[in-house]
């Protein structure tokens, strides 16, 4: 397969540059019967779009959704669903001396050299716009999950530059810009804001209620797959499932998980045990980058070689982390959804005498 | 496709058990007129073997590599090539007792409740072993990419449960069993292990004269099927590119690499930019679990799901990171080569007035 | 990956429904630098539009194409190329009357019996108007071919019903709606017509000046991938390469096509030998049956399982086999792209010192 | 994917040449709990393997299938299950002349121009041999569809040359080395036999029992995917599903197939409409080419472009579709449990409340 194309049964296909006529995407394999219109995509769009704070990038745009095929009479027929978004908000201009040089952190010089041409208005199909299409598809696997198997989707921004941002309470994250799970570190994340450099972000995502025994051993583990999806996020450099990092420090005394009649005792696994689902929480963490669109003029070099600089205009994040929350839930639904109809292929008449374990324990 | 085939282009299916009568793999899409031999692939696996020091398990392997097919008078014929290694050291009773209890931080649980039924023998297809065609199989890619791309792959332990090891120099890799590249930590090490617990690792690996170019931008981006490979590997719980976690307490200021005519200045992006190599190191650490074979008692459930006690016996790691620096390596590889096959096709005739820069700042 | 899409490199992956808001496909893959925009495809959906002679469905569809993405200053980016079709013509009370019942010859029975549901507007999904997106990406697939490799298709009707339309020159083509390589039988033809019944059709397709060497011996062989692509038309029921049918009474003398040095004596393989390309002309037939939609009243059953009878009103062809010679051509224009693509991929590095023999014998 | 698997979740890996050292496949994505040994696969191998009469090669091969993984205690684990059949009659040097020239109707120009090399030895990866894995994974999936689906497969050979085998009954085929369905015609196929020439054949193969509902409509329609793997086979130049090309001739009025509450009132369809199974039996036909091993000297050139004469010597089938029966069944079976693995991916919950109509008439 070509690279455009993300699942091996809920197969997302999308297209689309930044500023191009429109972006979206072909949703292929979704299991007929499913309710479905617009009004089950668009406010997760809107969840994930820009211009929707001060602190996030100025672009209006208004990305709305339209389904252009496998619905009927307001349910999923089993055929591909194509999502469309046009864009709207296409000021291209502000981009126009990009063509000639390579920003620093950013994809030109690659588009570049792998192409041989590439569209420059507004990153083209490197632009963070482009999850748009993932998050409206996302949408979908969403809601088929959480109404045959019970699986919902959290994520908070876990850190901002320097500054951890304590987990609270699941409540926190609608009441704020930044999907902080916390009331108290607001107005220290605006502080940061306004000294005009970009700076990185953690992002802690969860998947829960996820059905034991989905996943595939080897080479598409169910981590496997998190992992590449996720490090497919603009930005993402850093991928953690469970303890992650951590784990290098543990002893395997401290990091094995204990199971009891009542569960897992505890969840250093994160969900995942040899590429299968254990049913406990699948937690995922993330290292986005700071943004490379910012002010400062910095070293470059233009297409003939030759040294400039360069100074990036235009509506840009000032920290992309604060976007991704909704982005990397979307693509752990993807996943977690492409591995359920992968496990129900293979493995849906096996029965076993004894239910699993509760995931958590009480 | 099932999950047992890694890459697109160079794909790699493997199969086998731990203690069944073969592992092996078949390498298909290999490119005609590469000139091969088993002495090119054995020390590889001798490399990644288990049991060539006292730090490692204690299984006697012989790991002899038999190529089957794909190969005629000594050269690649662009069939599928088939690596076959028997499995001699069957002890299998040490087993035994395995089948009826989950093992804290094993894949017991999560095989059981997919398939019903799992063969426990030496962890069955869980086991570590299981690295062992792809290192095979890599091996392969890393000879076409030295020859034809000037491509190679190095590793080391970068740190093993709390103990830092500091990068010295890549000739100290190879006189020591940890693939340390540092000659002063070794007793250190050795220290630890004598305590009797597990521990984690971070392994580093890097990918060096990588073409420009490779990658595709969505989804299969180049960091994102590096990510897949790499959080596959047995106990792996999180993989970096570049700057990694290090990434979101730096400022854009500080992260984006800037270019100048002698080359990059700095490489924060880890050789992938959009998805796509710039042309310099590609850089990743893993981080990997402490084994969770430890014969401290531990508590479990058995299939009824009845209390019980769990504790390993048998050949084990006492750290598995410590063999993980090839097997990393390797999965670099193969992710790099699938890429440089998807560029060409293609890309092959992109033609660019300018060279790209030099990878390296002088 | 779920089956809308086709081909492993250039890869076409369709969306939508007769009568929905539209239909369309992104193909993803294309190389950069090619010359592109809508009026390098209308004129191929033209052709394949039914409306354009008395001799075909009714239905006015303007079938207008619009390049969502993947083009930049009139060239492809190497990035996804989105086709979007507008249906226009959605007269959809005609077809009002079918979601009950299940029409002999039709797909109506077994999608109800696949997803549960189905939409029966123009036969939903099933109808003859989802060719159009894939005669839209093969004409991007066919003047890539024509520049890059000087590649060529032609198709023409050689049989309807029973009356054979004998070759005469590919200069008649053009010249009736039929697509008959062939001046004389055109008033035949349209005497067939007027009978009021439906009839099948066969097809030939050609594709000339195909690279030596391409294609995958085991198991998508050039020709099996075309088999499969036509098998996969609207109403085909077979599909011949070469001497086809034919060669079950050939002797391997005879079948057998002699080689010399001015080119291949014969051309019974019809260009393929050992799924590989010759070079010489491919040659493709195809079974078209009749269409099912025709105005005799016949038995079937409703979704209760009871007896009814069945009339299909509204507007349709009375032979599909005659609109199908274009979309014959786009397919095998299709699959011969993907099959250069991933040709170049595993061998561009071939060089052989000795050129290929030509391809036609003089 | 590269070319040497075959299935999306069925999926057969082949590897092997037919004098190298073995051939043999990966089957991954078999479903747990089917009872599995090398008996039930070593019956369909001797089926197929040559030199079981005097009317077929006299290679004496074993074909002992051995295998290597994926089974424990007797059953399927669910993991990748390898088959490896060692090549034991291995007498290349009858062949050790075929390096320098390429044969009519081979293989041989093919592979060289492909890959710039090729292992000729009795046909290297282009040998009917290679068709033993596949027919060996195929009784894997045969087994399982008939214990899970009822499903079965037959076939017979209905010509032989210019000699059509009308169908007597399937009590015959296993009474004959030809598979016959026929007990009268024997004598004259043997006579055709001593003519000294090879000839085509026409085989017909059937799947009875096939789950409603299995299929995708676009593009990997359940014709067209069987239409690849039969295209697919060494050899075969047509395919046909249902009436196929005698669909040409007939009217819609005789095409279509009625339905009453009994079932089907026929079945041109061959089980098939819009890609999706009908639970009518499937029935397809092959053309078989006659095998281009014949020793009348022919036509051909050298590597060096230069005319030369060509005659074949070895151990070679008079009519390689006398040896095609068990294959061609072995394919549509693998087809068919790909499908059902797919379709219950997607579709496993899909309920209706009145029940397919009987698959035949009565």
């Amino acid at each position: 397969m070509s690279g455009s194309t993300l699942g091996t049964l809920f197969c997302v296909t999308t297209f689309g540059e930044s500023h191009g006529p429109a972006i979206g995407c072909v949703v292929d394999g979704c299991p007929p019967g499913l309710e479905l219109s617009e009004a089950d995509i668009q406010p997760d769009l809107d969840r994930r779009r820009p211009g929707t704070s001060r602190h996030v990038t100025q672009r209006k745009e208004e990305d709305k959704v339209e389904i252009l095929s496998g619905v009927f009479e307001g349910c999923t027929t089993g055929t591909p669903i194509a999502l469309l978004i046009r864009n709207t908000d296409q000021r291209s201009k502000d981009y126009a001396n990009l063509l000639d040089t390579f920003r620093p952190g950013h994809a030109d010089y690659t588009y570049h050299h792998k192409y041989g041409r590439r569209d420059p208005r507004g990153g083209g199909r490197a632009s963070a716009r482009l999850t748009a299409p993932a998050v409206g598809a996302a949408a979908i696997a969403k809601k088929w999950l959480r109404e045959r198997c019970g699986t919902t989707f959290f994520g908070h921004l876990a850190a901002i530059g320097d500054i951890a941002i304590p987990f609270e309470g699941w409540e926190h994250v609608a009441n704020n810009p930044f999907f902080a799970a916390n009331a108290s570190d607001i107005a220290r994340i605006d502080e940061l804001r306004k000294q005009g450099d970009s700076c990185g972000a953690r992002v802690d995502v969860v998947a829960r209620g996820v059905p034991v025994g989905i996943g595939e051993p080897l080479y598409d583990k169910l981590d496997a797959d998190i992992a590449h999806a996720m490090m497919g996020i603009n930005a993402v450099k850093g991928v953690e499932i469970g303890a992650g990092f951590g784990s290098i420090a543990q002893r395997g005394s401290a990091h094995g998980d204990e199971l009891t009649p009542a569960g897992f005792a505890s969840n250093n696994a994160g969900g995942v045990l040899g590429g299968i689902a254990t049913g406990q929480d699948i937690t995922v963490s993330l290292a986005i980058k700071p943004t490379s669109s910012i002010r400062t003029p910095r070293r470059s070099i233009d297409r003939a070689g030759q040294p400039t600089m360069v100074e990036t205009f235009g509506r840009h994040d000032p920290c992309v982390g604060i976007r991704a929350t909704p982005i990397a839930e979307a693509m752990l639904a993807l996943v977690v959804m492409d591995h359920v109809l992968r496990h129900r292929a293979q493995c849906v008449d096996v029965r076993l005498p004894v239910t699993p374990i509760p995931a958590q324990a009480p």
